[in-house]
């Protein structure tokens, strides 16, 4: 075990018994990949660490519940369920943006005035595209570099490949990790494509949307429905030439918001501006977003919230495991495409395939 | 068998052997009852009587889909194959509004109007609160006086009972056979509440947003998310004195729908205003649907969504049934509600409880 008390960002290069690693680039690691690899730390050596609020343990374990190893999920999940009670009070705070708003810039800039006032903050990240071969956890750290060398704070990228829901999984497991490890915010990122923001907000608290002054082509970037999803729009890049602009559009967009159907917390959601480069409005939004969590405290809302999503990931790991098994049958595999087929060519109905191909499923079971 | 000629709109009396009807109230009907019980009708029947535009047949057939009964499910699912190849270039509309806006009245305007253009136009429901023995049959018949008793309309309660997903497959295969008895227009009208707007938006091709001027706590009855699904908002109850504040209101919406992301078929989502009084606007809105499809139509968004609709339900149909046989597990079910508290109490992970259940179906199976 490497010194406990040297934060390790680099969560690339954790390493851990039997769990699938990256190519290892770095020469000077060599001895501290075998080292580790020869011990295997128990479930008690992990939620020490974690409870301790050992970085290099975390992303241990972090490496482990990312791992879809039959042995492995049995101890991550005793990690997880002694690691559970904690984060009863954390901010979970979803992030998404059209394109171009400067998402990294924005996380960067906010999160180091987050940890300036004493937050403890991870970065999280849900992107089913994301494959750690093609380098994001690179460009992420690029786009960070104060906030990757800031002690208060822990970026992990996004764990790679496997569905929305496998990835979702990880992530939510991982919020659990790092708030037993001390991190009382917590930023879920995600690239804003298909259906990761509907997953991210169903496992953060408040959800924040960065979009930029003209919109136009950048909205094409992002889902529909997710404005109405929003607790707070910020219009990014909001300096220099651009001020007059991005204040224009929070006007619009505060108005837009108050034609949308209220949400079940109460909140009132509305437009703000910002500026990662002279980091105006970044303590507004940080206010703003605080009077939110003051609010849903006091009103009950919060917890009714988790207690909702904790159901919901319930049911949703149910389903897809069901799934998981149907569309894994070797069966169902030989002909899902043929029916698929003719279903989009109308030779064949919805139904009537679903329920063939349910009946092929229940015979070969 | 009934004269064929006499369209026979009132489908709550319809009957159809071994098909559980709602109390026959009217005396004058014993002999049709009688009749129609002795006698079994044959897929071959169903398909002529459809294609050939028989109102009372379509009705006996989709109160045959909307049966669960094993044996009623296979006749049926024959005669879906053999109508499916129709209403390939038909109008499927969603309707939905904010309560108060006046669903049912706007109905009966605007669909006077289709009728009167020389469409035939089919009203379905979804609404898997409805219950046929509360009486949402007179309900409806009462509210659209006038379109009931018109021979190019045809109106259908809300299938009863059961859950969404059983609401939404009897309402989809009832689209399929009022476009096989030449229903060239086809309403889809949802309550508004909870999930059944994101179902009805799953099979229609044009979405209609129904608001009030002034909105405030109307909008408390509407999901978030709606709005960015529409493609179209009228303002309702434009008449009167309350014509000012509804062309306000159509100014409002109209400028919030450009600050919302594209729609993926290159429309752009507008706001117009209705009286279904003085009937003002309501050209102006089918107009602006006629519009939208062909538009749909040249690009083949119209086609592509359709495919993808099949497709969807397909799955959808698959996913819901590996769910009913797993919730309908004994074993599941007498365990279920412990592990729900006990995840939503935070005494067990989400992720744990899901594992355990799933291992419990799959040694119970």
């Amino acid at each position: 075990m490497q010194d406990m008390n040297q934060p390790n960002h680099d969560s690339a290069l954790i390493v851990n018994e039997g769990i699938e690693q990256p190519p290892i680039v770095n020469p000077y690691i060599g001895n501290f990949y075998k080292k580790n690899r020869a011990k295997s730390l128990t479930a008690d050596d992990y939620v020490e660490g974690i409870l301790a609020g050992n970085i290099t343990t975390l992303s241990q374990a972090i490496t482990l519940v990312e791992s879809n190893r039959h042995d492995h999920r049995v101890i991550a999940m005793e990690i997880l369920e002694r690691c559970q009670s904690h984060g009863k009070e954390s901010m979970r705070i979803g992030i998404t943006g059209v394109p171009g708003a400067g998402k990294s810039t924005f996380i960067e800039a906010f999160g180091g005035m987050v940890t300036s006032l004493g937050h403890k903050l991870a970065v999280l990240a849900i992107d089913p595209s994301s494959e750690r071969s093609k380098g994001s956890i690179l460009g992420d750290k690029t786009r960070m570099e104060t906030l990757c060398t800031d002690p208060n704070a822990f970026i992990r990228p996004s764990p790679s490949g496997g569905s929305l829901g496998g990835v979702a999984r990880k992530t939510r497991e991982s919020i659990v990790l790092c708030e037993a490890a001390g991190f009382d915010v917590i930023f879920i990122e995600t690239v804003g494509v298909g259906q990761s923001e509907t997953t991210v907000h169903s496992m953060s608290d408040f959800f924040l949307l960065l979009m930029l002054a003209g919109a136009g082509d950048e909205l094409q970037g992002i889902k529909r429905g997710i404005m109405e999803m929003s607790d707070l729009i910020a219009i990014t890049k909001a300096d220099g030439s651009n001020i007059d602009k991005a204040t224009l559009a929070r006007a619009l967009y505060s108005n837009a918001l108050h034609l949308f159907p209220p949400s079940e917390s109460g909140w009132v959601p509305t437009a703000m501006t910002s500026s990662s480069v002279t980091k105006a409005g970044l303590k507004d939004i940080l206010d703003k977003i605080e009077e939110y969590f003051a609010m849903a405290k006091s009103n009950g809302y919060y917890y009714k919230k988790r207690k909702e999503q904790s159901r919901f990931w319930m049911y949703e790991t149910i389903n897809e495991g069901l799934r998981d098994r149907f569309f894994d049958n070797e069966h169902i595999q030989s002909k899902l495409s043929r029916y698929e087929e003719d279903v989009m060519e109308g030779r064949l109905g919805s139904f009537a395939a679903a329920a063939e191909l349910l009946d092929i499923y229940k015979k070969n079971i």
